[in-house]
């Protein structure tokens, strides 16, 4: 399939082609290739969650992709995917350079946040390939599993797990919304969970990670700028809550005689944004809000909600949780309802490696470079947006992994909806700037930080 | 079957039994025979949807008791069952006694909310037959479809559907919420909704309509009394809110970018309460609350809420709702999002015809009657939950229907819950009270209303 696409190339072609032959699908091609796998009718958008038929599928095509282009393919102990290409003069011992992101999405989202930055994983190959480069390390392309946490509920798990910040007895106590647990939701599919858990030697493995992202606001649409590196991701968590009440007929009962769960969950949304918009840099969400058992004619007995917070650091986002959670209990008590308030998430800022990202930044505002990619400045732009990217930068214990990210303008601005969006030429560029940054770190390496 | 029961009864038995031979199972018995059926294991209670595969069975169950009782069942042009006792000689001129209720639930319901009264209907034919009961008239048991609509929307479907308060083309234009059209719904359960509509004939053939029903409130535990007579019912109607944004990401997007439409939908929580309390017998309900996509790091696209609105009247309802409506589009302007506000029920509120009423209320406090129920007293109360006999009552067109309601003792006060309740003996001295009131209608006819 690659001889096949090589021969059918021509030298015009992709704004990433640094004047060797043009290979194959544009980024912007791949992705397309995607557009029909794991839609919402319902929500609209896309809903691929972790070992649905559409997130298999995603699998599947993604193993065909990579090994047309002769990469080694494997699934590790935590169901993330990892595709290889280790040049034959290569030594095992060179700590690889790794790139990619995922393919699982939040419910009803749109089609570039995760999925962007494999097929421009993918696409880098095929331009550095084209280019002539010849790696000094082996250059890995990966796949985290469930970075939403859309059906088990922790985002980012496959990376968490694999750096250890998820424990083994967290990621096996995890179950979907219809109380699937992980194991069983891998066995169906065919994968063995028993192995699950920490998997220090693959982190040893590598060298540096280079996440591409759409971008998930306006920072580059209003500086007219196709790339961004990425500097810091906010201390971001997620707090679950439980109003427990009285169920009861919504006709028959005086509203002096109710303990409706949904008055002190309403609270709590408005809570939630009165704190957070007092505050500088802070984000509340409330996303997800189920009462039950949720007939129009019935009074609630208990409303679960989801808290989700984000500051600058972890203090400052604590201290916001803390506020909305004393609202929370006021207002239960005042309803006569019970609160149960769980930590499901936390994980602190990142301030990505300084010298990776000032290497990166360099070699991208370089003349060549912008020849390629049509960036006059790439600008560093700081993310509220938590990433797989984040967790490997953020490992506890052992060396920290020296990380970095690309964003590509998203002229909509928005994110985790089907409006987010990238144009073709920006997805181009996008995987022409990565297959850039990937060769540099292939040849040269990664400088120490 | 009816005659292995009489061959095993014995003389002393339930609270019903005026002297006659005691036959079957008492109405808390029958009743037991459904526990198993359609229960909701992530609610608790049961669910019990119109055509579901709960409801089929519970629909084969009332078949075969009716069967078993030489009853002639039939299923009317709109699903609702029929079971007629018509003695040979009696003319098919004469109007029927009716009596009956509904099987079907809300999300993770009681037990006793309308299936005490299809049981309770079955065990006064038993008890009828074992007093000796000669019957002058046909007498029908009805079995209403969709009363909670719990799959369809509409509360009351079945009966409204008979009545004429629904349209047919209403009716067809109805979908649950996977998009299945209740024609279609049908059709997969081998019911053929072509001639779903008005049945103007049926209706003509309902002389009047008794209907037993577990009480969703205290009054008769707070009085001391198993059994009361029903006054009215609240005005009552649903309206359904949907407000629209722009779905983001979470972490992404500043606080002073969003326009959620959980906000103005949590506003909508807080104002009916608030508005409904400052009211005299005003009630303002949600219960339904969907903010989709509903992921935790997603800021809500669109929010839909239903309000469920009772009042005295019809006007003072409506009054309501416009103040609730007034808060919601303020809310809404404030966030910067779109409001759309659809009527999806209206029903007046319903006196129960006064001759009928007192006609049962002097029965039921006779010397007699007082011996086998248990009731010093049988209190009037009205009711704020609507009811298939309040839909007869306020038929459109035609001849009113006489229609009364008995409520049994609920324990707890509590409805459309699994809290829902009813003592075994109260539900026996319920069906003793209907078999009574039947008897007495079926020989002597209601009086002139």
């Amino acid at each position: 399939m690659i001889a096949s696409r090589e021969e059918t190339s021509s030298p015009g072609g992709p704004p990433g082609n640094g004047g060797g032959t043009v290979t194959g699908p544009g980024a912007a091609d791949l992705l397309r290739d995607l557009a029909g796998t794991g839609r919402d009718l319902r929500r609209g958008g896309f809903s691929r969650h972790m070992f649905t038929d559409a997130e298999m599928a995603l699998r599947e095509w993604f193993v065909a992709e990579a090994s047309a282009r002769g990469l080694s393919v494997e699934v590790d102990r935590n169901a993330n995917l990892w595709a290889w290409w280790v040049p034959a003069d290569v030594g095992l011992t060179e700590r690889a350079v790794v790139t990619g992101s995922h393919l699982d999405s939040v419910p009803g989202g749109g089609a570039f946040d995760g999925p962007l930055g494999v097929v421009s994983a993918l696409r880098a190959v095929d331009l550095l390939r084209a280019a002539g480069v010849r790696p000094r390390r082996p250059l890995g392309l990966v796949v985290f599993a469930e970075e939403e946490g859309g059906r088990f509920g922790v985002p980012c798990l496959g990376s968490r797990l694999l750096a250890g910040s998820t424990s083994r007895a967290e990621a096996l106590a995890l179950r979907d919304l219809d109380g699937v647990s992980l194991a069983e939701a891998a066995a169906r599919v065919g994968l063995d969970a028993s192995r699950i858990g920490p998997d220090p030697e693959r982190m040893d493995r590598i060298g540096c990670f280079v996440e591409l992202h759409v971008e998930q606001g306006r920072g580059l649409v209003d500086l007219g700028e196709p790339l961004a590196v990425a500097s810091s991701v906010l201390a971001n968590g997620r707090w679950g809550f439980r109003f427990t009440g009285e169920g009861n007929h919504a006709g028959a009962t005086p509203m002096d005689s109710r303990a409706d769960p949904l008055l002190p969950a309403a609270h709590v949304v408005l809570a939630a944004r009165r704190v957070a918009a007092a505050g500088d840099s802070l984000r509340a969400t409330v996303g997800k809000l189920i009462p039950r058992p949720g007939g129009t004619n019935v009074v609630a007995s208990s409303a679960d909600l989801w808290l989700d917070a984000r500051g600058p650091d972890m203090q400052r986002t604590r201290r916001m949780v803390e506020e909305i959670t004393t609202a929370a209990r006021e207002a239960a008590e005042v309803e006569g309802c019970g609160l149960e308030v769980r930590q499901e998430a936390a994980n602190t800022e990142v301030h990505f490696d300084a010298v990776l990202r000032d290497q990166i930044r360099d070699l991208l505002t370089s003349r060549e470079a912008q020849a390629r990619t049509g960036s006059r400045d790439v600008p560093l732009l700081a993310t509220g947006a938590g990433h797989d990217a984040a967790v490997l930068a953020a490992a506890p214990g052992g060396r920290p992994v020296p990380t970095a990210m690309l964003f590509v303008r998203n002229p909509t601005g928005v994110s985790h909806s089907p409006a987010e969006h990238a144009e073709d030429d920006d997805c181009e560029r996008g995987a022409a700037a990565l297959a850039l940054v990937l060769g540099r770190l292939l040849v040269e390496g990664a400088q120490p930080s």
